[in-house]
């Protein structure tokens, strides 16, 4: 018990550094139907996997923002994982550079969709 | 033409730069069958997309093993990516740290394969 | 023609046990544009397969949502089979579990998008 | 920059002939954001790809068609590409039998998933 | 089951006017396994879909050697069809052109891995 | 740690339950590159969620063939499940339905490829 509280605790820790509160609002939604798999999601990624020392938070959020782009599949976790990336200190150049390289692994509708995810983002931090 | 030349110049000392020999065996295949494919693939993605300014190389090799691990389909490919980022400087140890990260999104059959990938590439540069 | 007929019947007959409603609604937008495409998924997926002795539906509505978490391409689809799977015996816990595995499988951001399916057909049938 | 021109040049002008204003409004979307992305668009597929002689227009709009069903990744692309083949001579019955196809080797919500693409493009058509 | 019968052997007058003895090939090692999904391989796909008349088999094989590339998970399948797409009147050109598209939906890995698809059909077909 | 450990040996227990030794072989390949892979492995997939209480293994099983199979980008790990499958009280025949179901959601290559590493499977269980 202590020692998932530890990974609960680190994980937790981790996403509120990286998203601030967009993470918050992605796992509400989860937790409603799947306490468990929201836990997962906080312990798993965050607490084993992105709190480990052999890559900085920057590198794993470009690494992230291709497998998203790549999948297609979480155009809202594809936004988080934006705000993550420009909290961690990613430009937003350096997010669009990374979407658009997607057109040549992924083909190009999945980096236009990438893009759009982008565009929602940058739009909703520049009314902040 | 000449901006044609330019592009394929410009791609093929990106190739080069990031692959060494390694780039050239993949490409030679393709060229026997489509030397246009070929001719794209230098320019596209290496002439246009990797000599871009906005992300350093190390970056966008990062980007890249996070995609093909996600996609699965070309172990050839991820193998001469591996290769590349460690040439411009990602660390074995960051190599692995992108791959296992993919369990996550892409899930871990992808991830193991990834990892076979690069158990490939670390022998292979042991053995010399 | 007769044969044709008698596998269109089984297939709906095998529809309407599983699904109630939900199969028609699905259709009926297919039917509109394309009868024949309609019919084929009548004749083959329900006709043929679902109706094959060798599987109980309950497993086989198991394999289909973790199919369709993993390709994550038709939520509408997907809540079809979740009431399918509810009404051929699955029981919502069991229904949660099939997709938090597919974390493993097919990544988190998968599993996330097929509890947000459960979650819609969970609140629909508790408004009833 | 002659030879880059003549790329786009070439690129804008297969688009125009295939999608007419559609290709645009996907365009103009991408371009807000990245614009390198919105040319390369252009430039690759339109200025180098469609624009080779080997296959007609209508047999490389029933192949996008094929792919984009088969991704189910970008509704809106697949839906131009739907205008586009019928502007290149694609009756829509050859289209509506691509996608059907594609039941055969995507699977059926794919195949579901393209006639509504389909459905959309027809109905849109017949306001007119 | 005279319906039945007669999409089996619509379906198996398609499949030997296509391939020839290639499809056969991959047929038989299904069979032994499972010959039900033998059968249903033939009765669907090309009893029911392959033999429709709205669309002919060469734009059929066009746009199946555009679903494979896209997919990339049965390289066997892929080279089946070109060798299909050849019998039914696509040039090698057209064949190519089809997979050099798809780098621009399905990205560069899996356009490369259709033309090594292409590349064993066209040797192999060199060698007789 | 403790508690670490505890989800480590939980997890090591279902695979030696599930898999026997062929799950040890999968495994041993991860750990020569990447130990903590292996060990999230363990842990994650068998030690959390394979090892809840909501759903019997038999069912757990059918879910991960129908997702192996809809991916196809693991037949070692497919082949590893079937044997698992077997072992938790799955009939081939089972095993095969479900694969042959897969058609309807993933397309028949992915299923002539799952039947595939059934067959491998069977004939090695009857080499013994």
């Amino acid at each position: 018990m202590a020692e998932d509280n530890a990974r609960y605790e680190k994980g937790w820790e981790t996403i509120k550094r990286i998203y601030g509160d967009v993470g918050e609002e992605v796992l509400e939604s989860v937790r409603s139907v799947s306490p468990d798999l929201a836990r997962y999601t906080i312990e798993f990624p965050f607490g084993d996997v992105y709190a480990r020392p052999g890559l900085d938070l920057k590198s794993r959020e470009i690494a992230t923002i291709a497998a998203l782009t790549t999948l297609g599949n979480s155009p809202r976790e594809l936004r988080a994982h934006i705000h993550g990336a420009l909290n961690v200190g990613c430009t937003r150049e350096e997010v669009v550079e990374v979407i658009i390289q997607m057109a040549v692994y992924a083909g190009f509708p999945a980096a236009i969709n990438g893009i759009a995810a982008a565009k929602d983002v940058f739009a909703q931090l520049d009314e902040k």
